[in-house]
């Protein structure tokens, strides 16, 4: 099958309004598409009404409001809330198609494998955030200019990958085609250790004296900002991708034992600060340069997958 | 001796045009005083004089004016060159007051001893900074409510703690008395221990795969931003503070370590995920408020040193 890629969007089923939920809900809503959310709280929904938009505590209802119109459903619960919200969508809009920004894809695509076996579904994990969360840190231009992984296995279907991308586009972001498990090994690397330092970072910065409080500065600041993040959060993020993230923390504490063993033995920290450097410059050429867009690939047509996904680790991103 | 608070400043004498030493050069200038500064490179003082700054590559010429104007002389080179430069303050402008800028304290103090036991030496660290360095790096408002430690020993003399001082506050910095050792193990903690965090952050996400870079968003961004300041810079501060590094280094290592420890056997992040958040929202607290101004006490008055130590251990600064 082919898709066009000036295909129009169904309607948008937000499942879930806080940080990224209530963001995307926003930004759909501003672009002048059709959306609507569910929030379990009821603060949560009624501050989305509040502020203009159609949300509702009723997952129900949502639900109904879902498989009438033939939206895309958009998961945006914690992955610990899968067990008990997919069975929901299998059971009141299971021909929806279905998709959502959870920052692992392993475990939620095991999880709709085991609720929900036959929905048409393709994940997707856009990489926007802040340390806050709610609706009150909602913003609609979250999404714009980040990179939004969307999961293109070998099995991904051409319709729904398609409308989940441009989905993504038309919030501003821009598409990483990228396999579950890559993607999981990727985000362990560059977000889910990230937490863990920056929670060591914070804890033996503030554990040693209130002199140390009082004179931290711009690198304590912003090496401990996302340490700032609830802390169920960041679990059901970081717990959710245990393997790999067990990987990169190894490595991590193999590093840092190397240094002490350095800094002790020779009085130089020299390996890591040259590794630390050298990787940090590296990122910055990547973020600092505009991504080159990927080309001649047909959604749908015979391998189209392995083809974004082979263009996507030289760096391309698919753009529409 | 009792100092009062409205001690006019000497001219200032900047050794070293750096991002600190230049900041404060420009600083202390567009606040109306007499400065002049040193620089090694011709490339440094060069840019400072065609900003119209007084600037010169001859040091000798420079401590002479010092000398012969009994300037405060501000260290601000790294800490790999006091061996050179200390020798020849002595030689060229001994009865100076000196301070510097370096983020270590005791090695300073060692290395004034070794070179010039005569000093009129009180040792400083603002805690201000970015990732760039350089003549190109330097702002006039580096300093504008940054915390400046200035130490304060039982030995410290108030005269030269005093015109330090006020120094610090003539650039928009408030003062925080310490002890040197409880300074270094201070810095260790929030300065140099987030340097390897960013360090070991930045090396693994690079390591990982070039999709990890794409997908690398503000949890990244924002922890390994000080891995891009030069790794000479990096390992002049980390190396000259070894010991209390080595001590928070280890404590980072084994926290980690039974973080992983706990994801593998329980599958839980939940110590290190609360112990860091606590961490962080004590930090927010700090930072947050207004600090609370030292009372009572007059710098050159029996105990004075003790006294101000004591108050800066509540977290107040010293406000003239």
């Amino acid at each position: 099958m082919v898709v066009t890629t000036d295909a129009s969007l169904p309607p948008i089923c937000v499942l879930g309004l806080g940080l990224i939920g209530g963001s995307l809900l926003r930004a759909v809503a501003d672009s002048g598409r059709e959306v609507y959310g569910y929030n379990r709280s009821e603060a949560g929904a009624d501050a989305a009404v509040a502020a203009g938009y159609t949300a509702s505590t009723d997952l129900e209802e949502t639900l109904g409001w879902a498989a009438a119109g033939d939206a895309l459903i958009v998961v945006a619960t914690p992955a610990t809330t899968l067990d008990d919200l997919l069975p929901r969508i299998a059971e009141l809009a299971p021909d929806c198609r279905l998709t959502d920004v959870v920052s692992v894809k392993e475990a939620v695509t095991r999880a709709v494998a085991r609720h929900h076996p036959t929905a048409r579904y393709v994940g997707g994990h856009p990489m926007a955030g802040t340390s806050r969360s709610g609706w009150s840190a909602t913003d609609p231009d979250l999404f714009r200019g980040a990179m939004w992984m969307v999961s293109t296995g070998d099995d991904a279907d051409a319709d729904t990958w398609h409308t989940i991308a441009t989905l993504a586009l038309s919030v501003g972001s821009l598409v990483v085609p990228a396999a579950d498990d890559a993607h999981d090994r990727a985000v362990a690397a560059i977000s889910h250790l990230p937490h863990l330092t920056a929670d060591v970072t914070a804890a033996v910065g503030a554990g040693e004296s209130g002199l140390a409080l009082r004179l931290a500065a711009g690198s304590f600041r912003d090496g401990t900002r996302v340490a700032g993040t609830a802390p169920a959060l960041q679990r059901a993020m970081l717990e959710a991708n245990g393997v790999a993230l067990l990987n990169v923390l190894s490595e991590a504490i193999d590093r840092l034992t190397a240094a002490r063993d350095e800094l002790r033995d020779h009085g130089t920290v020299e390996v890591l600060t040259d590794d630390g450097h050298r990787a940090r410059l590296a990122y910055d050429e990547v973020a600092g340069a505009e991504p080159s867009a990927i080309t001649g690939v047909t959604v749908g047509a015979d391998g189209w997958q392995e083809e974004l996904r082979r263009q996507a680790h030289q760096g391309k991103v698919w753009m529409g």
